[in-house]
């Protein structure tokens, strides 16, 4: 990340994210060294990312060559039209949005206890209104279907998250800003006004 | 993709999915051949894709070195709980979703004509309600700015897209599906439905 005024620090800003977050895009090198970008529904659970697919597609073949993956996650909240800086230019025209982007080597989950803990996470995460039996790799029906899914897991050696929420505003600018999300009112404007008050660095 | 009912051919349907979506994830190769996925917004014109950045980052870096490229964009419209199919187990958790992958090589584009009509199909296509002037290289102001952007093109030589709406229901679990989207009734659930009955391959 070339701008440091947007690079956000906090693990637990990160881990919000991601845990409201259901899907990001992992980054995998074929054999012949070109990139694949796949989008996979995640769960981010003790400092590592879980994946499941099937043990036959493209990427686990990717996967067993080559290691090294990066997975990104981001949500655009807002477009910020340019008339909002500038009556003519079409130059400042940006969005504002949080993106988590972590890299490292992944690998194929072998052991069921661990498959079972993924899924188990991935299943709350994403179906937290319950309505299954809970996952666990002694129960003889799911121990048969965690045999045949293929759990992917991520350490992350290096991780970076970007919040971008106006942070290179001028002091001055900033109500100015936040007036007119509000005055648009699109469905995440208000949000969007809420992070740009909750992330700026200095004195408003 | 291993699996061809989920494949979408019709370019126009590809078209239209990517003049909705406002950002996608370009996974790029670092000099030691690692992967990097960054979110960017995007415009889709005339088969080829354009996204723009400062001449500084890392990604341009990248691209110089290594022109091969993927950029896939994705859109989740609902997360199908497991037991909208089987009472008890987990497994048939899911999620319907468009993706569309497009893989190329990637380079800078340098003619400024070009540049202006990136830029403008990009300011179009995210900020349609207009409140700019015109991007035009004849226009000394944006000259000026347009010689100071970097503007990428991908002619993606390969592209795929998965749209996946149930069409590996049976016709019988067709009516259930839909009527349990409709009664859960989450914002995009209707939209949803709708789209099952669109894209199901067979009979209903």
């Amino acid at each position: 990340m070339r701008r440091d005024e947007f690079a956000i620090e906090d693990p637990k800003e990160i881990e919000d994210f991601l845990n409201g977050m259901s899907f990001g895009f992992l980054g995998t090198v074929d054999e012949h060294g070109l990139p694949r970008v796949t989008p996979l529904n995640f769960v981010y659970v003790q400092e590592s990312f879980y994946f499941h697919g099937s043990r036959l597609g493209e990427k686990m073949e990717h996967l067993r060559r080559t290691p090294a993956v990066s997975f990104t996650v981001a949500d655009e909240y807002a477009l910020i039209p340019s008339y909002f800086s500038d009556p003519e230019m079409a130059c400042p025209a940006t969005a504002y949005f949080k993106s988590v982007t972590a890299a490292g080597e992944a690998f194929l989950v072998d052991d069921l206890e661990e498959k079972a803990l993924a899924m188990e996470a991935m299943m709350r995460k994403l179906q937290p209104e319950g309505g299954y039996r809970t996952i666990d790799a002694g129960d003889r029906a799911y121990a048969s279907r965690l045999k045949g899914v293929a759990v992917i897991k991520l350490v992350p050696k290096r991780m970076s998250a970007k919040f971008k929420f106006g942070q290179n505003l001028k002091p001055d600018r900033l109500q100015d800003m936040i007036g007119r999300l509000e005055q648009r009112g699109r469905s995440r404007d208000g949000e969007t006004a809420a992070h740009i008050c909750k992330y700026y660095p200095g004195p408003r």
